[in-house]
């Protein structure tokens, strides 16, 4: 059995991305429910799970800060892994709740983040509050009721017998989130890979500029880049790339050791093939 | 009376910011706290005020999405100065209030995840809520007391009555957040000035890296760039850039209209004189 862990309790869409992830083979794998990021993916580095799976970045609110900067930073684990996963936001509440009764609203952070237009505009008043899940937010309003609301997915408010009082609620139609699968290994070359890697610069001109110029040399495609704080000086940044290929690709491989070479910081996340989608 | 905005209340780290820009010309100002980040913007871009100073990036926590997003895409304003300002956070309560009585941490959402490994470690139990300023947390804290314990600046602490029970509790010790100074119009050369833009790039390979290959023909020297998602599709990305030089410039003003006919959005945000810092 591979125990895998993820964002709990049932109901949130970190559960449905593993659903997704597992597909058929769901028998393959024990579950475990971590109350929150941090404490899922330092599960994975202590050994006390074999996987997990997280989010990483969402099409309204972007990155997931606390992902990206733990497995940068903080733990030694690989990419093996992706799912991309449409999400429909539903305000809900207990049943019976009106729009006008609601005082407060709790959600995740990257919802709240998602639906700011609709808070703002719908809920000039309510009071925001940030818990670590949106299954648990679902929990809280079930158990107290009141004039409190939830902000999650339909699976939350059927989990915990909350009625939807508005459905897909986010700021714009396409709103999907990228979940990574995390493991002490990668995976080997399937043909349809890509290779994540974090890095930092010099603190020179056009730094930047020469580490993309390699990837222009070796041809290879570069799919995303999203920069973070370096966090010890402002103006400092480490770089997320993710480009076509695989780590025992000829290409990427010259193309991984020329950046390590360019670069004051260079950590390899791994290699895991595309998400279908 | 040149009219300004600010999160407010008075207390929260944009007021500080705000002395810190006014200097010795505050008389010159009518100063005016808004609520909410949009609201202040909003503010400016519908005339009720002239100029609004928010935060933009922070050393630790990151870009301001709020921030960056509004004026990319909501408000049409210019960037006309900019203060970066040394962070320090606390964690302050009502007197009497002892650390192990702490049930609930508020703040803005900023200062939650610049403090985010001490409250992991300090608080694991604690409830977080995130409320729309450092100040009207320590408000709410002086109101409710109780097992309330609010994170701040110490001017809030003072402004509130309210004990500091730790003192610089962010994690690491360089945590800077650099403000925005935005309003109807830019500022004329200086001499020691950046010019801002937010673009995106066209949907092929390599796309980014042609446009950092203008910077580099022209010979201009990129101080930062942040990624944000574009929104309607997950992996489409927009991106924030500054320069050194000012849109007079010749060199600048060349690369800025290249860019501009090789970009499927174009921005410009306005040139202004560096932070003293």
């Amino acid at each position: 059995m591979v125990r895998i862990g993820y964002l709990g309790p049932e109901g949130t869409f970190s559960h449905e991305a593993l659903l997704k992830y597992a597909g058929g083979n769901l028998c393959a794998y024990s579950i475990h429910g971590y109350a929150s990021i941090p404490d899922i993916l330092y599960g994975v580095h202590n050994g006390e799970i074999d996987e997990a799976i997280v989010p990483i970045e969402n099409s309204i609110e972007g990155a997931v800060s606390v992902t990206l900067d733990i497995i940068a930073a903080d733990v030694d684990l690989k990419i093996k892994g992706e799912e991309v996963m449409n999400i429909k936001q539903n305000l809900m509440a207990k049943k019976g709740t009106k729009i006008e009764d609601i005082k407060q609203i709790l959600s995740h952070p990257q919802p709240i983040g998602q639906c700011r237009k609709y808070i703002n505009s719908c809920f000039p008043n309510a009071e925001v509050k940030c818990v670590y899940s949106t299954a648990g937010a679902a929990n809280e309003v079930a158990m107290l009721g009141g004039g409190l609301a939830a902000i999650g997915s339909a699976a939350a408010a059927e989990a915990y017998g909350l009625d939807i009082l508005a459905h897909n609620i986010q700021d714009g139609d396409n709103n999907s989130t990228r979940f990574i699968v995390v493991s002490r290994d990668d995976r080997e070359r399937t043909g349809h890979d890509k290779t994540s890697i974090v890095f930092s610069t010099e603190d020179r001109p056009g730094s930047l500029y020469r580490i993309l110029d390699i990837f222009n040399l070796w041809d290879i495609n570069m799919t995303r880049i999203e920069s973070r704080p370096a966090k010890n000086q402002l103006g400092r940044y480490i770089f997320f790339v993710d480009v076509v290929g695989h780590r025992s690709d000829e290409d990427v491989k010259d193309a991984l050791t020329m950046i390590k070479k360019k670069t004051s910081f260079f950590k390899f996340l791994g290699s895991y093939p595309y998400s279908p989608g």
